[in-house]
């Protein structure tokens, strides 16, 4: 039955690419033997993320993106992370009209991520959903993110160009870029960049960026301009993409990028499995009781702990 | 010997104060029966966590609290964990001139915590320093951090009472409040409240907190203003604080709170034994292994991780 389910990824059929995504949404027992048999045929998407904070216009600019794509001929598939994304089911009315144009096209998949538990557990779940688009044939795979909140997806283990999205609107974007997103910009757009502000926005990030110096493995990271509403500033955008994308291959660096994301994807699967087996009725019971004697004093939290971490050993 | 050390930061002998939370830092194998031998003697301090963005003020703010309580007789120990703070070594000379009233005083014990490794890893260490100067008899324990940045420490899992430090120059602090830091206040203070923008800042904060309704226990956030540089609002910021101290106490949520901590305590220190025990020589040398078959195509992240997991629990 997997190998039926595979067999219709491969060739592209939107149903069960979806009930794919389903399967390792919902942490089916199947999920792995189907990730095990579409794993050899991926690695041939291109991975865009795309963060920033909310009212960045990420969403108008993931389409207009979508649309000249799919003008040079390119399958896109669109996954959302955010939650206050028009393209997941939670958004207002208002703003998802704007996407008709590429919600019905054959060739273009979007697809919102649940974004219950952990970030961790996220990230996982959104790198498996990326394979099964990879496998599926989508040339470019878009994930949209915000940048900083309660759920969020390090976005830059999943993908190969990480797009940081800012507004001129306000100097909150620079203590966005502080909290944590200059980190893994590639490429950032200033979108929205015929409003007031966008002159001194533009200077802030090229002190940003040149402060930075070569931390970004040798790559000078690209600052771009767009008014994603009106489709401004979106064909220089996939040059930028694609000239991040040649530095990439070219330098051997998208190989030992994939590599390290490859690498943390293993060790969560090895560290949620070892907590499914670990945490048993029995030990958080355990737990439970070991917490009481700790506030009383009696144990400390090493103590416990190292019981805990005893008892598995011992009986697993 | 670790009796003996017991023994002395019982008496409240600053040098094996000193010792001990070296010995935790540096991960020594002795730490763990310190820990457990000191443990019984913990519970009495009032842990205050102190957090917001670089330039809000904090270390004079803690400077000014220390010396109030000292003033009533309060033994005070001050714990950075905030690599900009003054209070560590990293700091830049004019800053520390500040400091020399408390730092020669001998019932004030000021450590800033080496902040390198994981997030997790830094609570960790920072919680059971935190354990080492309950034990030694230090009446308020003062833990300054960053709220946002690479070294975050999760002060809500070792603070009683979490203070959120603004200032009223810029909107870039309501958006460190959206980041997360609004989960976590039990008392917001508005530093430099003598500055421009004063008004509107309390009005956003007060917004913020009325937006917030009921969420933190039924505790209705303070918002506070201060002038720390001139001593202004520290004595209204100590009955604060004692005002959220006797709602804890009374409603019986300073145990619930604590229980959750020593149950994150337990948990992370069971996670990092296994992680020790799991990532032996061999299977790092199987993972890099794994990870070249799996960038082939022949394995999937999913198999490799069910190897190793298989491995950990035949072998062990």
């Amino acid at each position: 039955m997997i190998d039926e389910l595979v067999e219709n990824v491969i060739n592209r059929q939107r149903r069960h690419i979806a009930r794919s995504i389903s399967l390792i949404e919902g942490g089916d027992d199947q999920a792995p033997e189907l990730l095990q048999k579409l794993h050899k045929h991926t690695g041939k998407a291109w991975r865009i993320g795309i963060t920033g904070p909310p009212g960045a216009g990420k969403s108008t600019l993931i389409a207009e993106l979508t649309k000249k794509l799919r003008e040079a001929g390119h399958r896109v598939a669109i996954v959302a992370v955010d939650p206050t994304s028009p393209f997941t089911s939670g958004a207002v009315l208002g703003d998802r009209i704007r996407m008709p144009d590429i919600e019905q096209d054959d060739d273009v998949f979007i697809r919102s991520m649940a974004t219950r538990g952990s970030s961790g557990g996220l990230s996982a779940r959104t790198a498996d959903a990326v394979d099964v688009f990879d496998a599926a044939g989508f040339d470019y795979i878009l994930i949209e993110s915000v940048g900083v909140g309660q759920v969020e997806l390090q976005i830059e283990r999943v993908a190969d160009s990480t797009l940081v999205v800012l507004v001129p609107e306000s100097g909150d974007q620079v203590q966005a870029i502080k909290a944590g997103l200059m980190e893994i910009a590639d490429l950032y757009i200033l979108n929205k960049s015929d409003r007031p502000g966008s002159n001194s926005m533009l200077q802030s990030l090229y002190a940003a960026v040149s402060f930075k110096g070569k931390h970004n493995e040798d790559w000078d990271v690209d600052i771009l301009q767009t008014v994603a509403s009106e489709g401004q500033g979106i064909s220089e955008l996939i040059l930028a993409i694609e000239k991040h994308r040649h530095f990439l291959e070219r330098s051997g660096k998208l190989q030992s990028r994939r590599k390290s994301q490859l690498e943390e994807r293993i060790r969560n699967k090895v560290y949620d499995s070892i907590q499914a087996s670990l945490w048993t009725p029995q030990r958080l019971a355990y737990l439970e009781q070991a917490l009481e004697s700790a506030q009383r004093g009696d144990e400390s939290p090493d103590s416990c702990a190292s019981s805990i971490v005893q008892d598995y050993q011992n009986k697993k």
